[in-house]
């Protein structure tokens, strides 16, 4: 039985990501799409706007098995993020990756990936400076080179090329946006429905604002020092967080009220992350959280060790961040489901 | 000019409070009053109802001077607040010190707490249980025992006799009330003008539960290991804390949920205080904190070293405590004042 790979986000799941799974089934000739899947904090350093059990259910829709990217990969620079997809699927025994990218050319776009290797240890230039070349500025190729470097020879690398929409468009623009796109759509209460393949319940949406009230007792509550034993908190990072906590009402001001020259937004943003899930250390992999699947995910995994597809006081200790990540997100969230009381997503499949 | 320092909590001051400063004046001989009064959380390790910006500032009904207790020792067990107070009015350079009891004997009160000392060391039992008598089981009978033995021989000791309301008692029963009566009255949105003698912005009031979203998250996203730092926290209490929260919707069935018959409900409260506020260690008192003045507090203290009107950059170091205590308080609280913008409550003294 071939399986195809996919690393994602799902925040939401939309038509692009559900035609990227269709192209990875047709492209891989699997039997079997596995989404590898980020779970209540993503990778720009904020809460997914749905729980992972509800993107995760959604993305039955074009997978036949979703399981959890561990959460501090989830969280994490391209690099690590693509280190920690690549080893889930590697552990599930994937036969191919698919992964979008702003061309299919696998030849080339591994030549750039080395290229840039070479190059960014010389210079210490970001890639979109060191290629010169927009495309390559783009979110999902960074991840494709990275994919590609991460990933040993034994698995299939699959590029699918993105259509119509980029990763950046903020505008709801046809049946294919970005995920961005849809999110601020619903926050602004547009219709998004043209953009997704199914109804989805927006009365569930969180965003960073929701959970600024702890983020700041948080910061509040613990002195500099302590802070410094964040993932991430480095060169004094942790004066500057406390310093400007208590004149801000809401998390843009204090995105604002902290930004420098020398941190991306996204930086800062995945270090509140960390300030707000507690994350002190790396992370390893060494068990999978199924969230969602259908008959045939069910047959895969049948026999496969270090799987899990329900958490209970047993196995929770395998997965110490991503059930305090669902804990805090339910703080907030309206969605009451956690990792305990929803062992799996299970949807028969329909032939 | 002679003081008499009074230790309190005001929360919030009524005419028991107003009737026992007027005592202390008379009694001592005074020419001024001292308030050492709790900050933002209580002994009963309890948020206090108003701010401790407002409870000064309706002090100043009574007394002269309001200091701050400080807040490790105003959320401790008698004895270590007990000695938080007498150091304060040590420091202070007061004379006397007025205390309220169920009796004013001094001559019986000291022989009665010395003999309970005695017991004490040999059975381990309760001082209600060691006297055997209800008089000295009062909360206030108890507190005037640490008193006695906690100050040195220069304080002169003044026991005040407590009128017609007892310390447990929640109706509201006439002008002179509990502050539990009174705070009772406050949630219930009952009328307790006759109890108190100023108006108050019941608008301003907060309790534990307010502050419960804090706390689970705090629980929540620390680990077993890490919330073993807290202060009493022993015993494996942290395991009991964690396993119960995440059930508990509420501040008072999370306190139902985690009680034993091995702990008093006031003694998990403290604990669940020093996690909210991350009091991980002991206090030093060097330095004192003052609220609220008139005329005659500001001329006392005049010269006094270690005395503080106005926190700043440079000083707010010497309370640390307090200054995290009043920005979590404020996270809950409409009352907006903070340790810096509020350096103190100054009223002229009128002749």
């Amino acid at each position: 039985m071939k399986s195809v790979a996919i690393i994602a986000e799902y925040n939401p799941y939309h038509n692009g990501h559900h035609y990227h799974a269709e192209m990875a089934r047709q492209k891989s000739q699997a039997d079997i799409v596995i989404a590898i899947m980020s779970g209540q904090f993503t990778q720009r350093g904020a809460p997914a706007i749905f729980s992972k059990f509800a993107r995760a259910e959604s993305a039955l829709k074009g997978c036949d098995l979703v399981v959890e990217l561990p959460q501090f990969y989830a969280l994490s620079y391209a690099d690590d993020f693509a280190y920690g997809g690549i080893r889930t699927a590697e552990l599930l025994g994937c036969d191919a990756l698919a992964f979008g990218a702003e061309c299919d050319d696998l030849e080339m776009l591994t030549a750039e990936a080395y290229r840039v290797k070479t190059v960014d240890v010389k210079s210490g230039r970001s890639y979109a400076q060191m290629t010169g070349d927009q495309a390559f500025s783009q979110p999902n190729n960074i991840l494709a080179m990275q994919y590609i470097k991460a990933a040993d020879s034994r698995l299939e690398l699959i590029p699918v090329k993105r259509i119509e929409n980029h990763y950046h468009d903020t505008q709801l623009t046809g049946r294919i946006a970005s995920a961005t796109a849809v999110r601020r759509a619903i926050a602004a209460g547009h219709d998004f429905s043209m953009a997704v393949p199914a109804a989805i319940d927006t009365s569930l949406a969180v965003s960073w604002e929701d959970f600024f009230p702890l983020l700041k007792y948080k910061i509040i509550s613990h002195t500099a020092e302590e802070l410094r034993n964040i993932y991430m908190m480095t060169e004094g990072l942790e004066h500057r967080l406390k310093s400007r906590i208590n004149a801000s009402q809401d998390f843009e001001s204090y995105m604002q009220a902290i930004k420098t020259k020398r941190y991306t937004y996204t930086r800062l943003q995945r270090l509140l992350a960390c300030t707000l899930l507690n994350i002190t250390d790396r992370q390893t992999i060494t068990d999978i959280r199924v969230l969602a699947m259908n008959d045939k995910g069910r047959a895969y995994i049948k026999g496969l060790p270090h799987v899990h597809t329900n958490i209970n006081k047993k196995n929770a200790s395998l997965y110490p961040l991503e059930v305090r990540a669902t804990q805090i997100y339910n703080l907030v969230s309206g969605d009451r489901r956690n990792d305990f009381n929803t062992p799996v997503i299970y949807q028969r499949t329909s032939f």
